[in-house]
């Protein structure tokens, strides 16, 4: 059967304050109205069984993980995050002990994709292709502008699939480039952003675990329940897929991802989705503003935010905190949680 | 006797949106811990009997006026903000009845004065000058910096007083100057800043709105009680004590005061009166900050502000609105109230 696995670990520090500990980016409207988990459940609904989606995520976050998704019942708790390697190893684990002949879908909990019949129909050519062939899939995206946040993945050679979507050998993974080289990228067409979707069956990921990774995977073998999870997960080395797997494997494929897709890696992105007024703002919550112009505010609820003779900036509002950034150091506003850590006044705020 | 007369009828519109209509800045502690009409009384206390203090402010402020203020008893709501001279006319009037040979010391409730002590001085030395001579007293600020936000008064010659303080004839009023002539102003010594600071016996003032303003002492004359004062006051015209007066008398006098004075016009002269850090940043309330420099922050409780890569910022956190302000363009903050005027869900932030 086809299984749907949903990472949802991260902490979202860059997102703060709305982002927390405890309901981090992906357990909130960042865009949309439902939670992005919730969005990224929604759209994989006529594509999975719920009875076949299992959310990783941690201890602090699940209450909330199976609050918001009351249909989803695998949802794993990490004792610790150990980066993607161990959690996707972890999952692929469990399913296959359940389901043998299972293929997985991996997919991050926080994107944003509006083209929904797009990104079902690459998911559904990408399982049904990995059924069929040892291959690891990962989902690229056409790049639509030289982004050098992003790492991207050079394609090789086409296979002959007859679905819809067309698929090539993965050629090379490359690191974020700089801007001249991403423009190069760009422009030749034979690239596409590495987004961190991936599908293969349990047999295929647990063949490459063993042959690039075997000492993790002899330990991911000892897990059998909470108290032996407990025990050896924090044990694990601290390693994404890509690195642990993806760039050593020789059967990697890469899936054609033609439809829009937005990782929303910090608050500025957030005025992609939005309509803009006519001076550049936008705003998710009550606003004014005087001479202010391309700024983005989100503010919670009734709470207004005013601007006076200010540009390209953040401001967002919550009950009891407020950012104020400059759009182009959105990146740091992760060390605001990171400079209040250890203040017991400002717990509640991390 | 000696009477203190304080003004407190503005609104405070550039210090929205701490400053509202019901609370506005001379009823907020917008620098020190107690509010800046309490602080001009408590400035007062030694100089005055509280039972001859009268506060004039209008309908809308008299209820808290009085419950910051249990001991000023003489508390006058102008039925409507008609300017100062109708409002010092007013007071003149209802102070001559009861006290003949009154003399006044007419102040503004929102003066921020460190050097209470210099400050006493000058108000009892021309209190005494006023007892004994038909003049008008000005209390000139000694300018420490080439202000093009002030009015100035040029001095004419000195009189020959025996007190502390030292006194000049007025020989000119002259408009807020541009930079250049400003610091001509100040090298030359000759200059006070017009700070709305005035000391005159009832006689004399009375006497100069008999000579200059016949028609508003007339309507002023009639005022005999709450009812009358309603129909009469609102036909007063809107003027200011400078204009009506001060400009086209002869007896006019200039004391000299040393003193410190800021009129604390707008947010960003907040940040002279507190510590800044090594970021130059000021604030008022809990505050985090990285690569952000020369900010002011004014947060109410325990609410706290982040900045992230900003510079030269005013932020002000109120429970239901916060401003986000650049320091160069404080003095747009009061276009905020009038824009959300007229909008009912923004009637409480008026």
């Amino acid at each position: 059967m086809n299984w749907a696995v949903i990472m949802a670990g991260g902490y979202g520090e860059r997102f703060w304050p709305m982002s927390r500990r405890k309901q981090p980016k992906q357990l909130l409207p960042i865009v949309g109205d439902r939670t992005m988990i919730q969005q990224t459940v929604a759209r994989l609904e006529t594509v999975f069984d719920p009875a076949r989606m299992m959310v990783v995520t941690n201890r602090e976050q699940a209450p909330l993980v199976r609050k918001q998704l009351p249909r989803v019942r695998n949802v794993i708790a990490e004792p610790m995050g150990r980066n993607t390697a161990p959690c996707i190893g972890l999952a692929a684990s469990m399913i296959h002990q359940r389901d043998p002949d299972a293929v997985l879908a991996v997919l991050p909990a926080d994107s944003y994709i509006s083209d929904v019949a797009g990104y079902r129909r690459v998911v559904r050519d990408a399982l049904e292709l990995a059924r069929r062939e040892d291959v690891l899939v990962t989902i690229g995206i056409r790049p639509n502008a030289p982004h050098t946040g992003y790492g991207y993945i050079h394609l090789g050679g086409e296979l002959s699939a007859k679905t819809p979507t067309r698929f090539w050998k993965a050629q090379r993974f490359v690191e974020k480039p700089d801007l001249k080289t991403a423009k190069e990228f760009l422009e030749s067409g034979d690239y596409r952003w590495n987004a961190g979707m991936f599908v293969w069956s349990a047999r295929s990921i647990i063949g490459a675990f063993e042959k690039y990774q075997p000492e993790m995977w002899k330990q991911i073998g000892k897990i059998k329940d909470a108290r032996s999870l407990k025990r050896i997960y924090p044990g694990l080395e601290k390693i994404s897929i890509d690195y642990a797997i993806m760039e050593k494997a020789d059967n990697v494929v890469v899936a054609n991802g033609e439809f829009d897709w937005d990782d929303v890696g910090d608050w500025p992105a957030v005025e992609r989705h939005y309509a803009k007024d006519a001076q550049g703002n936008v705003a998710r919550g009550p606003f004014a503003a005087i001479n202010s112009n391309n700024c983005v505010v989100v503010s919670g609820g009734k709470h207004l935010v005013a601007l006076v003779g200010v540009n390209d900036l953040v401001i967002v509002h919550t009950p009891d905190a407020t950012l104020v950034c400059h759009k182009s150091e959105a990146q740091r506003v992760r060390e605001i949680p990171k400079q209040l850590a250890g203040q017991a006044q400002y717990k509640k705020l991390l």
